[in-house]
């Protein structure tokens, strides 16, 4: 490869300071150290905890950097000591890395690995504890070990999922974040068995793919809710039975299902990340065994809270990352289920821009209409 | 048997308003109806949810009433339709019901019995909704659908268990309540693995059995934590291998646990009942896995919070009732199991008094050295 061992000069979307527009930059993007995979980005579609961090909610969130972190893209170089993918491989960076070796990989328990974390936490690689990226000798930080929305960028090798040749990059993208953390929520997290009644807050991109998932699981019933009726015509061809618009009722959303299903729900999902919508969602559950999930972030700072009486009477409270999935592991087996039409994505992408875009995608995510916009990152 | 069918005049302490000392007087017990048994208490011992509500702090708690729920004693008479159990079984009344019948009993997914509740919840008996207990005609409330501070009650057919004749009643009488729950907290409700750490808040009868039933389940470590240091060494009989008093530390308690298990405990039960302890043993879980489980029954009104990140990053929050034990089909287990020496019970027995002497077992409650004072209802 001509550009091997090169720094490349690329455009990407930089994020200067929280909630001003990104700007399209020329960035320096260093070659991979050891342990590290220079990727081409082909496509990359955005999320809400892109937007959350850009829009300065997360107090963890460092300026200036490079967001994105749900993509598909093609291996350019790796560096020293990288054996598990190579030049040309088609690869989904993955935020949620996997190395095998970690006390968190080896649990068998989770899919959170610890190994590169104390790193992208801060935005830097774990070699060097520096960043790849600069403009004119001034870095600019990862974000998520990822940093999708540019043409190159740099991960770990334990961040990035080979995935097969065959699979078109503009569509699994998609398999980066959203679609994934859905779909887990119920087969990993809940496991969620047939004929379970299920309650899902929030009918986002998440939030249907969770109604994806519980389908395939075999729910006799899918209860979407959602304070946007526009969402429910949509949600019908994920798998969503019935609808509640928590607007149309004067009781609290938790009466109003438990009313609805003879005493509450199997599982719930919260895919919003509001925190009295968390407490509704454990309270619409079963007592006895109702489980909850959130799946949703919210504000930081921001509590959960509820009677323990609960808890104590059976219902239980749980929470997921990425769905549970193992990343490297699992996603090129997501990418098989989509070739195999066995899993939705093309349905989720309701919006196509290019990278120079970037600030009008960011608009659109406010939309309802929008599930997911899939920037071309070669424009 | 000669009192068959007829009323029986008795010994019972009753709790004629909150607060105010229990008065031993002669109470009137109906014979049993359809459905139900009458059962000749020997021997009651007291549990913090008769203190509970005794001292006002249930909403749901109704005066006057009989208090009592574990204790244990053999049957006198039994109502119409009434075939597990006949006069001269030994049994242990069962707050829990089971039924086998309800969606509860017949979900395979807890405990708790819906069948009785509606009745019991208000102090009645659910074939005439009505109390079987009265002076002079003035009725006094059934407690938990038990009652045992009489020499006689009443109970559901769904609420007794008919256990092993060898079992020495004025031991086994524990297990109607604080044993079987901590037992079962770690057995049925957290399903704790060989090799886990575990961490218990609370000292009492039940943490003391939450820590047995953990060695027994093979746990590699169990850290005690309790503000009366008096609670150690007698804790080490149970099981407990290392001891925290928060009072020793300026850190909040959840950072010392987790300094001191690199990263946090597999497992943490909350055996008190307050509700910045239940945070606390949440929070010292470990990433990824870390399971809390609320035993303890917190003041009315009071509420459990949490930042969400803490279960999105795979902590999971549960509760247990009665340890999660099938009650009319596990306890005589768990007696089979004490009479083959493979849990203890007598241990947890410091004090022992007589019926008339109830006041002052109610103030023993509060003093370090007691963890259970069983009552001889005869006296
Ligand atoms: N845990 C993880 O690993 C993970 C991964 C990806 C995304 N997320 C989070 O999941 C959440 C959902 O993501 P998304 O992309 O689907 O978002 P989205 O904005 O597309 O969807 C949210 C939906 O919730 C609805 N909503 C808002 N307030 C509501 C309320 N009070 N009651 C009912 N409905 C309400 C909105 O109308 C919208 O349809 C976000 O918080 C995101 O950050 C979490
Ligand atoms: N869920 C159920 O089915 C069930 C059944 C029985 C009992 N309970 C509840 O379990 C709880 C424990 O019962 P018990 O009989 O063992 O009570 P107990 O009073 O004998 O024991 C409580 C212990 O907690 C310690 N403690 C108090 N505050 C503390 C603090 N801030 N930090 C650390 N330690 C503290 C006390 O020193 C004591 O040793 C009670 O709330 C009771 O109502 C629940
Ligand atoms: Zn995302
Ligand atoms: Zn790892
Ligand atoms: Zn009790
Ligand atoms: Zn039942």
């Amino acid at each position: 490869m001509a550009t091997q061992g090169q720094v490349i000069t690329c455009k990407a979307a930089v994020a200067w300071e929280p909630n001003k527009p990104l700007v399209i930059e020329d960035v320096q993007v260093a070659p991979p150290q050891a342990g590290e995979v220079r990727v081409k980005i082909l496509f990359a579609a955005l999320c809400h905890t892109d937007a959350y961090t850009w829009g300065g909610k997360d107090p963890e969130g460092l300026f200036p950097s490079i967001l994105g972190h749900e993509a598909a893209g093609i291996v350019e170089s790796v560096g020293e000591g990288v054996t598990d993918v190579k030049p040309g491989d088609h690869v989904i960076p993955c935020y949620q890395a996997e190395c095998g070796e970690c006390k968190f990989c080896k649990s068998g328990k989770t899919n959170l690995c610890g190994k590169v974390r104390a790193a992208t936490g801060v935005g830097v690689m774990l070699n060097d504890r520096t960043s790849r990226f600069s403009i004119n000798g001034k870095p600019i930080y990862h974000f998520m070990g990822t940093s999708t929305f540019s043409q190159y960028t740099v991960v770990h090798d334990v961040s990035v999922a080979k995935i097969d040749p065959k699979a078109p990059l503009d569509k699994v993208c998609l398999l980066g974040c959203g679609v994934p953390t859905g779909l887990g929520a119920v087969w990993n997290t809940a496991k969620v068995e047939p004929g379970s009644i299920v309650a899902i807050f929030g009918l986002g991109t998440v939030g249907l793919a969770v109604a994806e998932g519980a389908k395939a699981a075999g729910a006799s019933r899918i209860i979407g809710i959602d304070i946007d009726s526009k969402k429910f015509e949509i949600a019908k061809n994920f798998g969503v039975t019935e609808f509640v618009n928590p607007k149309d009722h004067e009781k609290p959303i938790q009466q109003v299902l438990v009313d609805l299903t003879d005493g509450g729900v199997d599982y719930s999902f919260e895919c919003i990340g509001n925190v009295s919508v968390m407490r509704a969602a454990l309270e619409c559950c079963h007592k006895g065994w109702g489980t909850s999930v959130i799946v949703g972030v919210a504000a930081s700072g921001q509590e959960i809270s509820t009677r323990p009486f609960q808890l104590v009477t059976g219902r239980v409270w749980k929470g997921t990352a990425f769905g549970g999935f193992k990343s490297r592991s699992q996603v090129p087996w997501l990418v098989d289920k989509y070739l195999k039409k066995e899993i939705k994505v093309d349905e989720y992408i309701t919006h196509n821009l290019t990278l120079a875009e970037i600030n009008k995608a960011f608009d659109l995510m406010h939309e309802g209409g929008c599930l997911r916009c899939v920037l071309s990152m070669d424009a």
